[in-house]
């Protein structure tokens, strides 16, 4: 794998692939760079069969602040900058999430803005103790993007979405976790641990399985009953031509632990 | 603005419309011209460009107790009746929503069947500790209108939903607020203060992105992933061509606070 | 009705039909006969008027331990095999929720897979404080069905969901009660009288209004705002149609309480 301009990437034995925001620009803000080479990373781990599990993390005590608002047009060419700009960010979450590769992220700072976003692509998300989350966009008079107008609500129900979004406040690391915006909160010592803890749980998962139910509880909301019962069956399906499957029912009838390959 | 027989109107120089329930039936209850009245309050409010947030409240320690029960007929003239007073509020809870302007309800007594329902339009809801809401319809064998059945499920999840509304109990202000059914409790003295403090809140916000954020999280539910990604696309955008965005950027820019103008 | 061969099958005088799973393989699991007698169960139980609430439960402190894994194929006539059960499993819980006769579940022992699944088909839920929910799936390799991955989501929301169904880690009773993943708790010595309790106070509400409201809540996470008025409109006029509805408005106009028939 390449040398990045914006992030660390380091994989593991046991299928971890773990990005570190490292970003060009100030407060690991976005930057066109950064889009671009997650859009690479994001296309390449999940065709790759022995990345069973990715981490996004940010660096130095930040996640990531926000789009790099110093580059923000202010005239009549903001617009189309600003569809540009949203329209790209939004195809890389769509690959990162939609390759079905489960993601955990590393909350280890302020993560504002499309940073804010950023953080709730986990499937499962730790947050620093303090670090915080903050919706931030109206700050600027704008409203969301890569994804955070949809997983705000999904995660948190429909109050919390919008006194968090509306009311722009900093949300603490405690908060976030009370109220399902991130999984777990860890202390400074145990936070690299449990975050390793973390993925490996995933990563030594049936990794096809563990991708499609992800997907599956996302899409259940805009389903009616019948349309997600009609997907529960080829899913399962699918997931019986896997050889983590034969492997888990051989384990289950043997009375002993799988041993999943991810595949 | 002329006078209203169920409402008491007031306007700030803040851009706060306050509308207390003053209602001419009993017990703060629902009836034809109050539901006439509250069409055109929210199409003359949200058409009005000073109006930055709306307040929804009670009077007299009812915020409102629904339908009035007692001129609802019994026999086989009942369905239409119903029909035509559900749709009919049903346009003006559309109409009040889909206006855009952020909507503060401050349920200050008793909130019952379509006041439950009137209560659960606010983007922010304040409820006095000594106040409760209940589903109430079912009480009448009745199912559900004026969006009961739409905001329940999104504010609390689909098990506290069904308990709430099949069991048909009242639920205390407490325990309203703890599970996201209201976003904040207030003792009896500072109940107004913090009223006007989040609709203030509101009101000094882009309230064009604010507007559009709110629509989005609720619209999140029945879209998928790629679908909310397109509409982000297209609200960032339309948010950047508002004076407020540029003014964000400015304030941004320069480290000051910005002084958004609605627009 | 007949007798079973996996389920013991009591109804009461108050309009309680209850189901406890009592099935002839290992651990009250899932079986195709099994299956088959629930669909029978819960299409001639919805289609009878005195029938105003199922109550599912299981015995011997198992609920239900889900899908009969000894008997599971892995060689490359698996996915067949699962596409066959989990579309005919499928089938069971659509008719068995789109009757619209409310349901409670008593889990009242470890409920796991397919168990997890049918636990979560009750509108209101009672667990033994003993027992536990497993998603189970992961652990054979496979993803979900019988519903499990759409209410999942709709009672927890998606960051438990996930945490849940990828983690694939026991929830014990009072956490699953806290999340919201059921709706109460109860000990040894008080759980049957509170199930009942449960049950009654379905079973002598009005029923056909009961079972709207459960779908409605449902179906509003998949519908926009405008479609959930119109759907509504058009079941609060259904409702009106109902002797229930008569005896909510004249028992209400007569200040007393309504003596519901259920329908």
């Amino acid at each position: 794998m390449n040398e990045f301009d914006n992030f660390n990437v380091e994989r593991t034995e046991t299928g971890i692939a773990s990005l570190s925001i490292e970003s060009e620009s100030a407060m690991n803000s976005l930057n066109d760079g950064m889009t671009e080479e997650l859009l690479w990373l994001g296309t390449e781990l999940n065709e790759d069969d022995d990345v069973r599990c990715i981490v996004l993390r940010g660096s130095d005590g930040v996640f990531c602040a926000g789009g790099n608002i110093t580059s923000f047009d202010e005239d009549s060419s903001a617009p189309a900058q600003l569809r540009r700009g949203a329209s790209f960010l939004n195809n890389v979450v769509y690959q990162l999430k939609r390759g079905e590769t489960p993601i955990v992220t590393g909350i280890d700072g302020p993560a504002v803005g499309a940073g804010f976003a950023l953080a709730l692509l986990g499937d499962i998300t730790l947050v620093h103790e303090e670090a915080y989350l903050q919706y931030g966009y109206p700050g600027v008079g704008l409203t969301g993007d890569g994804s955070a107008t949809y997983f705000l609500p999904h995660l948190v129900g429909l109050q919390e979405a919008k006194r968090i979004a509306l009311l722009n406040e900093r949300i603490p690391a405690d908060e976030a976790a009370e109220i399902g915006l991130v999984t777990e909160v860890a202390d400074d010592e145990s936070f690299d641990d449990r975050l390793e803890e973390l993925a490996t749980s995933l990563a030594t998962g049936p990794t096809k399985a563990l991708g499609a139910v992800s997907r599956q509880l996302e899409e259940a909301y805009a389903r009616q009953l019948s349309e997600q019962l009609a997907d529960e069956a080829e899913q399962i399906a699918t997931a019986a031509t896997t050889d983590d499957y034969a492997e888990g029912v051989s384990a289950f009838k043997e009375k002993r632990e799988p041993d999943f390959v991810g595949y």
